[in-house]
């Protein structure tokens, strides 16, 4: 656990998802609890998620993975930019808390028809529904869907701004292993793993919500992080972000890190106009095997998925035992089971304890 | 509650749907209850589907809103036309009963195959279907398909012809309002407040199976309905429809009515081939603030959605406290859900009563 | 029952799915249990799916025809080719096994964005899969999946190669149908009616999975097969097939058959690329109503939709009492139901017997 989690909160409020909207206007919104960004959490509320998590975990390991928490809720996946992955997860995680899921995509909706997005969330809110889980283009569209809708909303990735349950699934990935490594149970880590933890971060930072989100959440639980990336792909007001480093030579960096995190390169939101070349990005930043020869012994290999492999990540190092990527989807499931409990299945006022059993908590956004 | 249901039910049938299929032939299919047409009501099955509904409204504000009715059922939802939001309303009435629903859309259908409508229909049914939702772009198909198959059929939508749920919610919603003003609760809300309603239709009548239905429904439960339109928006055979009234003239129109309901500009199902411009149209026929201040006080503005703000409602207009187009929605699950447990989850020769633990009533189609 | 099924399923391994991935490459994967191929089964493995479907076919009749046999499972539908009619039913067999269903359609994927079958399977079975329902274009693509994850796979179609839950639920409506004659239950009914019955598969044998299935299913049980083709719409090495004859005139079979089962012409795949015309081939193979009335009194017409009329079959003769396709489409769920349950409800090493109740058994893939 960390010792500071107000200090910790406050250091990372500075500037960093400017241009978006900023995070402590998204959190006051109504009577609702949303996540819409990692800073309405802080150190002490992903520290809270994450004990909430390890419950889903036991969870997905009994033989009926289900319980009965959201039972009558109905929970809303609109996804206006396409992800199957992250809807799969989100939709899977609402199942096994027994809520009812409604998918609405861009591509069949009254949007085609020239609708406001905000006629057409107040529209299915009207419906009756407990929560919104939203991916959209543009940043800042979830923190204005928790403005319009008496539901609670779930940001699944909003533009270049953030992806909150990506980071908190990662954190709770690292946590793990570096918990099964202490021989502890996922109930007895605690969050000391974190503070001094040396992260590289590769790739295209400045198109990426899922190294903005890691980057405020490591940092708030006392990582020390490392961007990587060529200068074209760095944001442009780097030096406000709380990180430790910024660095243009990963292989300067590679044998100095606990985790080597690398970010899909997404050609398809336009990362090719600011390279050269794929080819000779892949060749100076892509983690290939003799690259990863050089990290230390233990250090873990990440990446959010889909990966473009021979891009960002080399075909067998994709596949090393240090590669904890699967365990990062498999994680992701159970701690968009406790966002989801959190957020919909929790009386205000109250606080959650580790144990399912006893989980009658709340969890205000922007508490920390 | 109407005195002479049959004599109102006599007075709708003439020659209104022509030149689309005709209700008397639809009613009869099979031993199956389908729901075709409002025609197939009449006053006296409104007023029922209205009274079930009321039982469902108190269900949807229950912390749990669900049901055991239609456990085991399974309702198929069939939109060759797509429409998210009708979809959307049906699939949470139906999940809310406790059917399985299953969902069949003609992006990803046999129908692109080439196989014929009654093939498909009579393949998905032989899986054991108790009810088909079908929105169609051709008058006439979910009656086709209402002698094809051995289950129900809701029609969600036929082309120009028919759309009997929205205007059963848009009935919900005015019955609703108008006893909240009285300080009734609904169940104590009869259908008196019908009687000399005074209702203009505004917009593209000739293209609305919103407009029909509602024409139908609220002159069989008594109501003053007046058309308004230019002439090139107003169907052949106006002059036999049960209609009080039609106009060109909205602002006349205007500050004698009780409801204004507004239709889409459908651009997409090429009402602007009818029309100088949509800027005329606009300004001609559509309700903006300065029109909206010559309504009577308690006048409501009412609107299927989607709505085009700008076209034929203006923003500041859709937002006004009269405007109760989110309450129609809301009232939309509610009024889905009691057609769908009249249908398909009460025994045959029984009458429904008001509340929901003792229905175990009947509802023949066409028994009005 | 078949006296021999050991020396029945040596025969049919003779080449038969060349040049596509062989079926015994395929049925070893992992400690979880598949159906990738007709050939896993053998006479005896279709057996016992014939008699675990009879009880499903019995639950299908209840008013509420559901089981809580797979409650807290859950089955993806991954249809990379599109496919309406076989994805709604095993959707609609794994609802009515209490599974939880996710689906997965290429057209939303990230396999557009590039990423990898295998990256993609193993991500969605991450999030904690039991069963993978695949179709795909390509021969093996089931198979290489079942390598991949540690989940049940089954070969919901593949290329040319197989599909298999088509066979089992074509060898169920033959069973079923014959039994009715005899004035047997289900429950009752062997399996010998298999044996000697005369089957003519009629059409484009060559770029049909549904053939490849049949075949295998129908010589395993000791049916004799007759293929009835034009010359470039039989396969290769049709001679290694294990079937009683190949023939290309349909009136010279039809008189000496039992069983007349036309398959698709499938322009969509191409057969139009090795026919004069289309036309040609439904004056040369078409079953039209002159050549229908030349079949024995109680021959079965059997189609695995979606039906060209006009084509392959004459309207009039699709609708003749001899025509079982919608029986056939109303086992396919009893069927389905039956294998998801044998994979995924049963533990390994006991045998199912044939009613619900007493259902424990297993059944390996292969272990015919």
């Amino acid at each position: 656990m960390t010792a500071e989690p107000e200090a910790l909160a406050e250091e990372q409020d500075v500037g960093l998802v400017e241009p978006e909207i900023s995070a402590s206007e998204t959190a006051a919104a109504g009577g609702r609890r949303h996540l819409l960004s990692i800073s309405d959490l802080g150190a002490y509320g992903i520290e809270e998620v994450l004990r909430v998590s390890d419950a889903f975990v036991e969870v997905g390991k009994r033989s009926i993975p289900k319980v009965p928490a959201l039972r009558g809720k109905t929970v809303v996946t609109l996804f206006v930019e396409e992800s199957t992955r992250t809807k799969l997860s989100f939709e899977t995680a609402a199942k096994r808390l027994s809520a009812d899921v409604m998918s609405f995509s861009a591509s069949s909706s009254s949007l085609k028809k020239g609708e406001s997005l905000r006629d057409t969330v107040e529209t299915v809110a009207a419906m009756g529904v407990d929560a919104f889980v939203i991916r959209h283009s543009s940043a800042g569209a979830p923190a204005a869907v928790s403005r319009w809708v008496d539901a609670s909303v779930l940001n699944a990735g909003d533009g270049w701004h953030e992806h909150p349950t990506q980071a908190l699934l990662d954190c709770y990935t690292i946590r793990e292993v570096l918990a099964e490594r202490e021989g502890l149970a996922p109930g007895e880590a605690g969050m000391g793993c974190f503070k001094g933890l040396r992260v590289a971060i590769v790739g295209d930072i400045r198109h990426s919500r899922v190294a903005r989100s890691n980057v405020l959440a490591l940092a708030a639980l006392g990582a020390e992080v490392t961007l990587v990336a060529p200068g074209t792909l760095l944001p442009p007001a780097v030096e406000t972000w709380p990180v430790a480093a910024v660095s243009h030579d990963i292989d300067d960096v590679l044998p100095k890190i606990d985790v080597c995190y690398l970010l899909r390169l997404q050609a398809e939101r336009g990362a090719g106009r600011f390279l050269p070349s794929i080819r000779e990005y892949s060749s100076e930043y892509g983690l290939n095997a003799r690259r990863a020869s050089a990290l230390a012994d233990g250090a873990l290999v990440m990446h959010p998925g889909p990966m473009n492999r021979g891009v960002e990540i080399a075909d067998e190092v994709a596949d090393l035992p240090r590669s904890v990527i699967l365990r990062q989807v498999a994680n992701g499931v159970a701690v968009r089971m406790a966002v989801l409990f959190m957020l919909l299945g929790t009386p205000h006022g109250q606080t959650p304890t580790g144990t399912l059993a006893s989980l009658g908590g709340a969890w205000e956004s922007g508490s920390a």
